[in-house]
């Protein structure tokens, strides 16, 4: 499944056989032509395409991806939702792979290192990086553009044109490059097709709960979308100790698989004739939840998700992410009598610090992600990927390259 | 400057002349005729009436009024902007007085006590009581009505009419019947024209920034609006270490008495062509305050207080009450990128439990209120009070019966 070697100007190895570490080792400082998924505009399918892959400049990596996920993030920006994306892009942000090669002053990663790309960097000098209260790096793309790297030039291009890096990511490539921040070094045994769920889906709703709501042991929770992210967060509700996790769904389909990952009530929205918050709140004797989570990214699901939080303690997280020009009006009365609102990115979780920490708990079976993965395409086959995604059938499809 | 004394149907005592405490014993039980500031209608003055209130029930208790201050709440329910409020009314919730009779089972409460009613009741049964995360009881107005006593009735009529209670507390009536949930006893020598701020203003602005917002010693804060809470909210930053605590006003006649309280800098939203927040990022370099206060109760305020705030983990907390209808509207990706935001009701205090002791640290000289009045009126020049008070003048009036 390592799928077929990428032309770099070398000879042609085989195809189907995976280049070993030396011969990647030869290739170091050359451009390596590959295939990737380039997105050359807004609403139209992905295209494999022949691109080049300059070496890394300094504190870079360049990466052989093996597997990559497709998360909801990448589809809002070929659905044009988010703002700030440069077109052409090669997306993707949920990969898994083994390093190429590495730029100047590259000191913790070398090649043959199986590493996990970050969509959330950790720079580890900003204000953000030394407080302990946040892993929101401000050298993500919420503040820079991770559209280019941090020399504001880009190391791919396909038919002569520059092509534009998502995330600093961009794992829908064989090979992508990296800056060193923005990569986290895994442990050599793990296998990655469950390796890449903790570059985005799993840890983002997994930390939710843990890090950014700090749910408590016997407490009651509600999780509203029952995708990769939200039974991620049902999981991490469950490690904190909550005692009741409702999920909410309105595809009935995904509650057999929510309540084997701990959920212990699921509702579907369609089968009540009142808003789901007072459901929710009527299921709670009238008071509502200790912590709602949003894994959704719709503006009416994070209200409601307020909206079902007990007046004066509850706290509802917003995991999924709005498009970009999505804007929210809510009764400030809610907060004003004491619930509180917040959102989670990437679960919270100091990236590079943390990605081979969770791994090696999911290594020690202390973490089971494995029934996240519902499909498996094909790297060429991306775009049916996409299909599953938007049909809803899908919980992770991952693709292998 | 206890005022005249009421009619009780006993002999009439001398004007001016304070009942004393056995005076007050011997009309245990009896209806007493007294004066009230009643509302009949929104949108109208006060009217100073004669009022009967009746004797309490059992775990209701009579209180004699002293002082009482007046707090935009009160204006914004004269104003029509607060849902849930039955005329005829009786308002007023930051009082201080002297307990006159107590009802039957109420066992920690005697006459002659010096109480402070408490907006935010604290039953000491519901869950938000139980849990240490609120003081957001739920025999608050929020959930239960408080404008009639836990009864369902009042007690309170003129000429011939029910007369509504407002928080169980009706502070604008020279006598008042409370529930013992909603009422604490404070320190026999706290002079009343201060106690009464701990009902209300001061506590509610303090507590947000120690309890609320848990202020970090040497963050920088940002306080939005220098009336009477906003100043507490200083205060309150002041004593949890802040480094940096910049007022926001449109009025400029604040900034000297804030820079008392303890701001480091004050600016005026009109001296910049740019939004307030931009200015805050820029003053902050370019990253955003720790924590933000929303003093006003304006949307628009709570709005930019938010976006003040810093990436991954910046706190906003609204502390200013919006009118009821009032709607916001917002990107969720404010919270999704990390932000927290957070509401305070009555500065998060366990009012039952933490309004003594806060009085006891006034007496301590641990804390200094005195600044925060700036008018005094007898109780007859209510209506005179909430002109300066919609002036912008006053921090707090305070009107003594």
């Amino acid at each position: 499944m390592l799928g077929r070697p990428c032309r770099t100007g070398l000879p042609e190895l085989e195809p189907k056989v995976p280049p070993d570490h030396n011969d990647i080792v030869t290739r170091d400082k050359k451009v390596i032509t590959c295939r990737a998924a380039v997105a050359w505009e807004v609403g139209k399918p992905l295209s494999i395409e022949e691109v080049e892959v300059s070496p890394p400049k300094a504190r870079e990596v360049r990466v052989k991806l093996v597997a990559t996920g497709i998360c909801r993030t990448d589809d809002h920006v070929l659905r044009g939702a988010l703002e700030g994306i440069d077109f052409p892009v090669i997306l993707g942000h949920e990969g898994a792979g083994i390093v190429e090669s590495v730029g100047e002053e590259v000191t913790d990663l070398k090649p043959g290192d199986k590493v996990v790309p970050l969509c959330i960097p950790q720079c580890g000098k900003c204000s953000s990086c030394l407080s302990p209260k946040t892993n929101c790096c401000l050298k993500t793309h919420l503040r820079e553009s991770q559209n280019v790297m941090p020399d504001k030039t880009t190391r791919f291009t396909c038919r002569g044109k520059a092509v534009h890096h998502f995330l600093w990511t961009s794992t829908f490539s064989e090979y992508t490059v990296i800056p060193e921040d923005a990569i986290a070094k895994i442990d050599d045994g793990a296998p990655m097709d469950k390796a890449c769920l903790f570059g985005c889906g799993f840890s983002t709703g997994y930390g939710a709960a843990l890090n950014t709501a700090k749910v408590d042991p016997g407490s009651c929770c509600a999780v509203f979308g029952l995708g990769g992210i939200g039974l991620s967060t049902v999981l991490g509700c469950k490690a904190a100790g909550a005692s009741r996790i409702i999920g909410i769904d309105i595809n009935k389909g995904k509650f057999k698989k929510a309540r084997e990952f701990g959920a212990t009530e699921c509702i579907n929205p369609h089968d009540y004739t009142k808003p789901i918050q007072e459901v929710l709140i009527e299921m709670t004797g009238g008071e509502g939840v200790d912590y709602s989570f949003e894994c959704v990214g719709n503006v009416d699901t994070m209200k409601a998700a307020l909206e079902a939080c007990h007046l004066g303690y509850g706290v509802s997280v917003i995991v999924g992410e709005a498009p970009s020009a999505a804007q929210l009006s809510f009764s400030p009365l809610l907060l004003f009598t004491g619930r509180t609102w917040k959102g989670s990115i990437f679960g919270g979780w100091k990236s590079k610090d943390s990605v081979p920490k969770l791994v090696a708990d999911y290594m020690a079976k202390k973490i089971d992600v494995d029934g996240l993965v519902t499909h498996t395409f094909p790297f060429e086959e991306i775009n049916q990927g996409f299909e599953v995604l938007r049909s809803g059938k899908s919980i992770r499809s991952i693709l292998m390259f």
